[in-house]
């Protein structure tokens, strides 16, 4: 098969650090191989680093981002519990359907797409919740909400879940500072990685309450933590680690540490403003709520008059360049434009830029 | 970090075929783009050979093989459904864990480990079960059943469960002819991909029966299938495909098919016989019941007086040989050696045969 080489500039995969993919084609080692649990440790600390927690219960699971929501959800509902979610794109509806399989009473508060999370009307819609579920970073519209205000704001017994999927390494999350009891992303995102990986951690606060026998093997994290953490008795083999997945986030967290995170969220910042600037400046309307735009990912309206498919096939088959669809409702009248992890670029924004606008005029 | 060069002798991972290396390396592709929509549709292509299935319900899940087995209970059991399992080793004990979990009323047919799975006691142990489940090819054990004797002589009504692990792409696996309903592999093992897919199957009489909404979001059937196999109304997105791991399995799918199926597993056979002949001649008892023993996967007693632990030790760190140890009791008495997919050759056999001799003497 030919190859072929893409510009990916949609919600994620993004094009992975070069270091990730070089440790991805590295000589495969055993799950159970010293030196590989040498890696997986080392992996467990740099997450620990970019998250912004002191989590012993910090790892990468066995799945693409998704896998975090239903971990999440899986380890720590029981039947009947009040799950509060807020609603504001695809990823809180989701939210609610894989809450309500665990058997959940879901509490939804909706929000019109585009715009943040309303603190005030999540924390009033239960006085007593078990969880409150929110999307840090909607990779639906390309709205960020105040995780740190939520926090603050939620009743004291509730633990606090928050999807970073399109948020960790892209702009800051400070899980132990706002006070976040389970956080999970994925690796395809800023973080620069293949998808297949889904970084997780929970406080102690939730640890302590969670699911003795939840109904998923895979995902019984009383399970995992044997074979990550190694505490007490040493590491118990569960399922076979991905081995060369874990290898290439380990190179991408290495490659984000060195850089430093304050600047790879600078260079996030600087990108994504200049690719929203570039947009205005061609006449287009961005979609996201002003002042909670994230910069890793830009929504912007479809012009009047442009075949919104159209463009994005001849961007990805005349000038391998993709970018994304917009979601739901929004599926034809938005574009999602990524600029995440390695693709966090001045350079990228100029060429999605410079080759949208000839598009849109021709 | 210096990189590390094993030769992967244990019950997996194994060293990937060199093709699925270099796909890994490949340039990522977004998982709605047609090229790796082409990919993906050729890769369930491949595997329905590889499978000796027509089901149109054979895709890769997104995880590690143990996710298949937790998928094959999680969208056929319901609660109170009797699940006859076939215990010979540790994942027939751990399929009655999992489907425990989803409700069902396990029977369980226990049998010594190293044995195969005796038919007639799995078939008289209830006289209307949903679902009849047995390994294929017992991992912890080494152990070969006869998964066509079974899937015969059970009760028509029920569906039967096939863990192929380590079976699928090392020895004959015939889903279709056998009557095999539901069927799991990992890409670790005689695939020779690195860990993180498991290759799944379904007929069309297990699909009939499937659960309508399982606990399960991440593994939920109905949902993946809209993805996977786009059949009517197109393609909706679920999660994110781990699309580099997809076309690694691609490309080892590819070169096991340009090597040819029966190739593939005489290959197999004739690497795993002349290892277990050399052992024997080495003066080691073989563990496994003869005439059942895996090609892939020899389970051998360690001699008395030699230290298991240490002799798997220096083989790794001196001579980067990997081998495993015995599952569950028979941890430090048996050494568990695989040669799988690109290992399966009388070469690796040798390698082994010559440097554990030395050891051992030693």
């Amino acid at each position: 098969m030919a190859l072929v080489d893409r510009v990916l500039l949609g919600p994620g995969p993004s094009n992975p650090y070069p270091e990730a993919t070089a440790a991805l084609g590295a000589p495969l080692l055993g799950h159970l191989d010293p030196v590989f649990l040498g890696v997986l440790d080392e992996t467990c600390a740099r997450l620990r680093t970019v998250w912004g927690t002191e989590n012993a219960r910090t790892l990468p699971l066995s799945g693409t981002g998704s896998i975090g929501m239903e971990a999440g959800f899986a380890n720590f509902v029981r039947p009947g519990d009040v799950v509060v979610v807020a609603v504001n794109g695809l990823f809180g509806e989701r939210m609610c359907d894989v809450a309500g399989r665990y058997g959940a009473e879901v509490v939804r508060v909706d929000h019109e797409w585009g715009q943040p999370v309303d603190v005030r009307r999540v924390v009033e819609a239960h006085p007593r919740p078990s969880i409150v579920a929110v999307v840090h970073a909607e990779t639906s519209t390309g709205v960020r909400s105040d995780i740190a205000a939520l926090a603050e704001a939620v009743h004291e017994d509730a633990l606090v879940l928050a999807d970073c999927v399109t948020s960790l390494a892209g702009i800051p999350v400070d899980v132990d500072g706002w006070g976040v009891d389970i956080a999970y992303s994925g690796t395809q995102k800023c973080l620069g990685v293949s998808p297949g990986l889904a970084p997780f951690t929970v406080s102690p606060k939730a640890w302590e309450r969670r699911v003795e026998r939840p109904p998923t093997w895979y995902l019984d994290l009383n399970l995992i933590g044997a074979y990550v953490d190694g505490g007490q008795g040493g590491r118990t083999y569960h399922h076979t680690a991905p081995v060369a997945l874990i290898a290439s986030l380990h190179a991408a967290l290495g490659r984000i540490l060195e850089e430093g995170l304050d600047a790879v969220h600078a260079r996030h910042q600087a990108a994504g403003e200049h690719l929203q600037g570039g947009l205005q400046e061609m006449g287009l309307e961005l979609f996201a709520a002003e002042g909670h735009r994230l910069p890793e990912l830009t929504t912007v309206r479809v012009p009047d008059g442009v075949d919104s498919a159209k463009v994005r096939r001849v961007l990805l088959t005349e000038h391998n360049i993709e970018i994304g669809a917009g979601a739901g409702a929004y599926a034809s009248s938005v574009w999602r434009i990524g600029l995440m992890g390695h693709n966090a670029r001045i350079e990228r924004a100029d060429l999605v830029l410079a080759t949208l606008a000839r598009l849109i005029k021709g």
